[in-house]
């Protein structure tokens, strides 16, 4: 299978449509950005890399952010983090606070703002907000080899002046008792690791773990179990995509997570990490190209989980 | 691998266990059933079939009727159907009314109670309530490869009796125009594929196509497209446990679809085709042992979807 | 005061605007009914009438009649029925499911449709529909000395074509076991009391024993105890009016109940039983010119329970 | 009639229960208050007060700020404050965040937590918080006719430390556009005007004008037009007792804003103003014994609003 010709045929496919849907418009850092980027990079578990398009163009990678400190933060607590988060999709928009006040301040899933609050604050458990910041940004240039990778302040700053949304959530869980830390250091991590900077490239090399059984297929060290790799791709599965997780599984068929930044990172298990960017968004929030790319990627490739 | 030595430790290991749970008790004539049975059935792609315990006792199989009906409809109407039916996972009861007046008639997915009355309705396009039974009831024949197959009327008609929840449903939705036929029509269908009674090897062997690219791995028949077999998949996945989709996904690891009647079918894609039954129900309404026994089966053969 | 003088003002000032709003369109029979018509009856607890406009042309009086409904009910089994329905305004829509799911069947007031579907089974209290039919229309022609008021079979029987909304809602009671009665039994009587066919001026004379400590005023005849008559007049302020409660006290100031045909009743306690008629709705389902002639009255008259 | 006997007869009677139902406990300051008290007083219209109880212990009065308050910003901005507050019963609890989502942050009522933070935000109207909270402190004690009235600095920082709730309704309305201040600001005045600590005898005073058309009956000067008044009394009667106003008005029959602290203030509209205060709360967070009190006082004197 020529993966290089694959996707050089689907940025060829795509680029007469590059500006479609809408970028982020709420944070106004991301809303600066230029829509008419689309890039792709994969990386197989045989340790090749193939990328097309803007695949070198570092952008803010946001809720794609989530899978690596729920990865970090089961390292820390096991299992018992669902105490305080649930594992099913929330039939809600990625910022709703509906539901949490029906479940008593316990948000549905890692995935959505509220869950990823909540993974937050273990991923903090007992230290300075600096020091958590400095240990997801290890995390991330551990996973993807690369020293260079850096978080936007300018981003962070933004969504710190502007996340009324997220300080609202975040306030709600701790009225429940489900935020062990102030609010302003859990938000301060928080608008930070969404704030990380990365390229197609470095996140498609950073999700490869999750593709080989928790192993980074490179430099054969262990990540996570092979369980917890396939646990966390079930819950890409299910809930990485917001209110569109169904859509996304009816199209692609692959786990994957999405963020406002136009971003998705998806897992082909046993066989590859794929990272897409492209800014427009369609209307639950997910990157309108980069989920027809993947659509398009597991067609080609028969990668779906689904069936070939 | 040795896969009836796998299903038998894994009915070894649940017989003590047998009669956790509860019994579905809002329809009487499933209150009824024994609950200490478990049995499991398993027909791979290469035509083996496997079964253990009580696997060939037959059960009512409840909402797993939902995957073939939907099956149905795909085949009448194509991908229009996800106009009135949506694709994504509801977060809520298997028989939840909020979201439909939220969603103005519209359900969530095919996969609880008002979007199968939806799918029904279309499976009846414009026949009499006896020819949609008659259909379906062929349908389950044909793909099972086995005539005996038949409808508990006793079970339908004590739904017919007791079911108001699917009526406010069902009259609900006709309300938005959302049902063609009259609501009686539509449930009377409803509460008859509902009751289908099968057993675990034949549950399994109806299911195969789906294993196996569309294809029956037996006949060679066509049943639908590869295409339209990954996403049933995919939908069995994201949807089809009600509000514990989540957590089979995460457990299990792979597409499937439960009812009440204590019934699981679950589907390794380009490998097996699954049924298990155990009738006592988790507080979310599905087979609590039947789903252990579906999360043993994944981690002792590596069929997860997600990876090995 | 001129109360004559006051209402022919109110009728001359409304004229220019007859039309407005929009006439209930979902029961086939009232959408044919012409807007363009308005009708004030006043009768005052000294027995005093007074009437303008199009006072004696009768009008479908809907969901009016919820208020004789409860009065029977409460009559039959007192204050015991308030385990069956609530005494909160709603926050939501006259045919709302919503609150009833996370309330387990039980409607938030006897003035949503939900609540009068459960104050129409306690008054058929295990009677036939034809019973209870003949019970209300009977309790009505009592109540404003009138033999010649009917019920339009016309309207109920639309209503039976088209109740999907409330059939949904009755099932979804029954289904919690809050419905005595087979469904089809409670909305037909349910039905037919939306159907009461009245003028103002005897909608105005129905309700004087409201107006007058439960006393009849003119035959001197006890309805019901002083201490009812101010619990039904609270009902009214607080949930009379839907979603548009809040609003009809805030502008009017006075117990209130409107129906989709454009009429309202409305108490003027000490004073008055007041009948407006326009069939022009508002966005919240109550008669637009109806409650502003209502506010014009309560301003022009200090009757406003709020003070002079 | 006798009010002061009357009172005396309520205070003794209700004496035997003191103690029952449950102080606030989620703000720390006010669990400490001894539950064993009651006081009762009445200003009438005449100039005439009865005190009986514990009618000049101080205590705070918490949500009934909320009427003064509300006042204040409908002197500033007229009926132009409904574009950002609605006028309707909630039906659901003071502090739920789940209407607010669903109708675009713009609260139900003023008498909600998060219609008074809007309210709130209207009185800063450009200013510092320091002097609105001086400004309201000011209307206090001038309605009062008391300089003595002051701010119980301690009860104010308790719910500055503890008031994630109200944090998190203040940040989700920011986000929405429907404040116009910094969140800390409107909750700086939010938490002192809540933090009121006024006697019974000084709250009856302060609310006379509701009770006389607009005018304080004893200085002669005009607070509000009648109209106003009215209007304010009608917002008491439906949303002021959170989502037991329905309740409220079916026994007592009277306008009343409660407070967690365990106040009530009724008005009975051209005849007196009422404070009752018992620190023990109902389910719904209402004084139980003074809603019991107003119950029997309303009985007593027939001034109901519904009726005598």
């Amino acid at each position: 299978m020529d993966i290089q010709a694959i996707i050089d045929d689907i940025s060829t496919a795509l680029r007469p449509r590059l500006g479609e849907g809408s970028v982020a418009s709420y944070i106004p850092q991301l809303a600066k950005v230029d829509p008419k980027q689309l890039g792709i990079a994969i990386t197989t578990v045989e340790g090749e890399t193939f990328v097309s398009g803007d695949a070198d163009i570092a952008f803010s990678i946001q809720s794609v952010s989530k899978v690596f400190t729920l990865t970090l933060a089961l390292g820390k607590a096991g299992e018992t983090i669902w105490k305080r988060v649930g594992r099913e999709p929330s039939g809600s928009a990625f910022n709703s606070i509906v539901q949490l006040e029906q479940e008593h301040g316990v948000p549905r899933n890692p995935f959505i703002n509220a869950g990823a609050i909540v993974v937050t604050d273990m991923v903090l458990s007992g230290h300075q907000p600096r020091e958590a910041i400095g240990e997801i940004l290890r995390f991330l240039r551990y996973l993807a080899d690369d020293e260079t990778i850096s978080i936007d302040e300018a981003v962070a700053a933004s969504e710190q002046e502007t996340g009324y949304r997220n300080r609202a959530l975040a306030n709600f869980m701790r009225g429940f008792g489900n935020l062990e830390h102030p609010v302003d250091h859990v938000l301060g991590v928080y608008f930070h690791q969404c704030a990380l900077s990365m390229t197609c490239r470095q996140l498609a090399r950073a999700g490869l773990f999750l593709a080989n059984h928790g192993r980074d297929a490179m430099t054969g060290h262990s990540v996570v179990s092979p369980r917890r790799a396939r646990r966390i791709n079930a819950l890409m599965l299910t809930c990485g995509h917001y209110d569109g997780s169904g859509d996304f599984a009816y199209h692609v068929g692959l786990p994957g997570k999405s963020g406002v930044g136009g971003g998705i990172m998806a897992i082909a298990p046993g066989k590859a990490s794929i990272a897409v960017w492209s800014p427009g968004l369609n209307k639950v929030g997910n990157s309108l190209l980069g989920a027809e790319a993947l659509e398009m990627l597991a067609a080609r490739t028969g990668w779906s989980v689904f069936g070939a």
